[in-house]
């Protein structure tokens, strides 16, 4: 691979990103120390994007509504990134992104970068990876950052972490159930919007609206910021300008308040715990004492034979 | 401290069990060290008891359910521990199980055995204390452990993973927004108790009843355990019975099919790799490299002066 070049990747050069974005998902320790250098580098030119999660159960519209919210960004001057979070092997899994034809008119344009989703692996997971790609996408001049979730398991919570503001996108009724999202979710959202409102759904969609409404008011809000919960359709491009309309004015509001940069520093912090939690863990399981003590140790709590604490000391006197 | 007398806390003894208990709490090194060993003498006697674990919102009746449930179960000739994971301080705090005049009558008992909640501290906090004091009652003889929580934070989720039955108590009526509680309790109940449905109340306990049944069979079982949904009276003693009749048909099913067996067994694994994990993080944070390192590499995420994988991995070098 020839050696980084920071100019070229500064400028821009979608190939030099590219490129970038390999190393940092490869697997290869060698590579992985050469990305580290790179986001070394990168680091002070990146930060100045806005970072928006999306989720949604499968079938809201998520590729609709990234295509036309895509284009809509490119038409008032922006560039932007997709990336995805899928826990899931993008092959064996949801696919999500795999399958570029899914933002067929978005990824023909010059002024959006799409990336599927990494596979899994290396410490951190595809959530260390997807916010090395983030630092990437923005020293290459990339003002917005959707970051895309299926919302398998935990995959959300890793989203909703590494993002500005997040976004959880509904389907018009079902509104009773609340459709089964996560109410750990709805915590987390910092607006729900309603995609597929249109035609004969325009007005289940209001109505969806309003419960949901009902129910974000019910949830806590420590923040200075009440969540939003509106409609839209990416179909028919309608009220595609009033999400960017809302997230311009959250921008403007967490800036003004200082909340945008304080949200930035606890996410690097308490990524920085998690990294270091894990980091350890690996350490410990790469232990060669530990590695032969414990099968004995497992057998020895689950027949109880040993309390917990006294065979987790065992283990830990190995490191 | 007198020395612990293995033949004493197994006839039952209550002064012999509160003195453990009371070592078990401690949060002297020579006491905690000294609980250790009594823990691994008590190990091959305990296990034979039943664990519930009961929670509810504040004015569900959790008390006063306990309180007659108890009484009952002395009754049909059980012995009852009660135990409580409060993970505010007892005296701070909601104060639970802090009376003993919230359950008058049972606490005069002679065959129950009512402990408040530990105060935090240690490793493994609360959860770990409450663990080893069920070890203890089940060494003294005690059939049945009520593991009682108010359910703020994460404590449901520590009651949960300790116990074979987890039970949520739930008032009539309001069965619209599901009282507010959290969803991922909902996925943890293996039985929903509607209290209070005597009197006035009785229509509307069994209309949420209904509500109640159907909002658990959307959630997905993988149990070989159907959540049931059930009402009783706490107070006018109704339907307790049932309660108890629907734990032993629990008792006798997970037996029958080896999964009492199973869901201890991992629980107590999953609990020895918590320990690990927190016992390590004691340790990083107990080094003096990393006290010194901490705060420049914390300052340098937060500040995107270095990144947050950077950062972990100078952190580990100093172990």
């Amino acid at each position: 691979m020839p050696a980084f070049d920071l100019e070229t990747l500064l400028s821009g050069n979608r190939r030099a990103l590219a490129k970038a974005i390999t190393l940092v998902e490869s697997k290869l320790d060698e590579h992985r120390l050469q990305a580290q250098g790179i986001l070394e580098q990168v680091l002070p030119y990146s930060g100045q994007s806005i970072r928006i999660g999306i989720t949604g159960v499968p079938g809201v519209g998520k590729s609709t509504f990234i295509e036309s919210f895509g284009l809509y960004l490119i038409e008032q001057g922006k560039r932007v990134a997709v990336l995805a979070v899928d826990p899931s092997s993008p092959i064996a899994g949801g696919s999500i992104l795999g399958d570029k034809t899914r933002m067929e008119e978005l990824s023909r344009r010059e002024e959006a970068f799409i990336r599927p989703s990494p596979s899994e692996g290396a410490l951190g997971g595809v959530a260390q990876k997807t916010r090395e790609t983030m630092l990437l996408c923005e020293a290459a001049g990339y003002d917005v950052i959707l970051v895309e979730t299926v919302g398998v398991g935990q995959s959300e919570y890793q989203v909703a972490g590494m993002v500005d503001f997040f976004m959880v996108l509904m389907l018009p009724g079902g509104g009773d159930e609340l459709q089964g999202i996560k109410k750990g979710i709805m915590e987390l959202a910092d607006a729900l919007v309603i995609n597929k409102a249109d035609g004969e759904s325009e007005k289940l969609a209001s109505l969806a609206r309003q419960q949901y409404t009902s129910a974000m008011n019910l949830l806590r809000h420590t923040s200075f910021w009440t969540p939003q919960v509106m409609t839209c359709s990416a179909l028919k491009k309608i009220n595609i300008d009033a999400v960017w309309g809302m997230l311009i004015n959250y921008y403007f509001e967490a800036h003004s308040q200082g909340a945008f940069a304080t949200k930035r520093a606890e996410q690097n912090r308490d990524w920085m715990h998690q990294l270091v939690n894990e980091m350890l863990m690996l350490k410990l399981s790469q232990s060669e004492g530990v590695k032969q003590l414990l099968p004995e140790m497992e057998a020895g709590v689950e027949t109880q034979r040993i309390t917990a604490y006294a065979a987790a000391q065992k283990i830990i006197e190995q490191l």
